[in-house]
């Protein structure tokens, strides 16, 4: 993709996210991306920019692996842009038959996060998808599922990336791409 | 689609669809799309049928509307496919801005579906899509808010359809699309 064509499809990616301050309580600024998926294009521009990333940065992806449930939004996209199948990590007790599970922690107490035990086979090479990077600790859950059924994790993509969070960091060594930085 | 051809596509839907017994609860079996998902030709036929039965059935449609969190999954790439917007109806307080909800009933209790209060607008034309129809109380509750922003339900898409639990007249005078039945 020519630059020039990136920076119009990340543009039109920008222009429709929407900022609202104090939700879900006071101090946080929302990043709301219903205006993405509202918006034909801009929803294109968002698998166009991920799909030109994945082509230039990775010789082969087995799975997109996504989490619930706004990582599923992008996840099946992206994965059919690939023509790869696309696999969900859910939270805990949504999965019928047997599963894996992690504890991650909350800002208050901790979640499970969970994935089928045969969602994965031993080196496969797995890209994770979410709509927003902010601690990192559900896509740090996710990888360590992966690394438990011996996939392997290739990246994480992200739509938006809350930098003053430093999950970029929490993920170390794993790779962040994200289209959106505040 | 020609009828051998749709044949085909539905035969490879089914053969990626799983049946848990006793799963959430003793009693119910539990319909495993995960494999469907994981299979890019199988994930790709549903959306292939979704799209033919709305190019055949409907003149014009604005928006596809999904349901937290399965419906995520399909809704996307359906409207992708159809070139138009894709809105989401959300469990209550996952949504932030003005937004718009109803209660409807579980099995014990009763929860809330939201969406943004211009998440649609008055006289639009909405398909609803979810994964599996069920009693068709979420469902239902989407219908209701639709028809509180006064947009016009088309129709109620859905992969799999538990026929014993008559969500179809729940839904009525709605119509209901769905690929497998049981």
């Amino acid at each position: 993709m020519e630059a020039g064509v990136r920076d119009s499809k990340l543009q039109l990616v920008v222009s429709h996210i929407r900022a609202f301050p104090d939700f879900p309580k006071k101090g946080i600024v929302f990043r709301d991306i219903c205006p993405l998926l509202k918006d034909a294009a801009a929803l294109s521009a968002v698998i166009d920019l991920f799909e030109d990333h994945v082509r230039i940065n990775y010789q082969q992806v087995d799975l997109i692996v996504g989490l619930d449930a706004r990582g599923f939004l992008f996840g099946p996209l992206l994965a059919q842009r690939l023509g790869v199948g696309f696999v969900l990590v859910r939270k805990k007790g949504k999965l019928p038959g047997a599963t894996v599970a992690v504890t991650y922690d909350l800002e208050y107490g901790t979640a499970e996060a969970e994935i089928q035990e045969d969602a994965v086979a031993p080196g496969q090479k797995v890209l994770l998808i979410d709509d927003l990077l902010a601690t990192g600790g559900t896509l740090y859950a996710a990888c360590q599922l992966m690394r438990k059924q011996q996939a392997e994790v290739l990246g994480c993509l992200v739509v938006i990336e809350l930098k003053e969070l430093q999950g970029v960091d929490k993920l170390k060594p794993q790779r962040v791409f994200s289209l959106v930085q505040y």
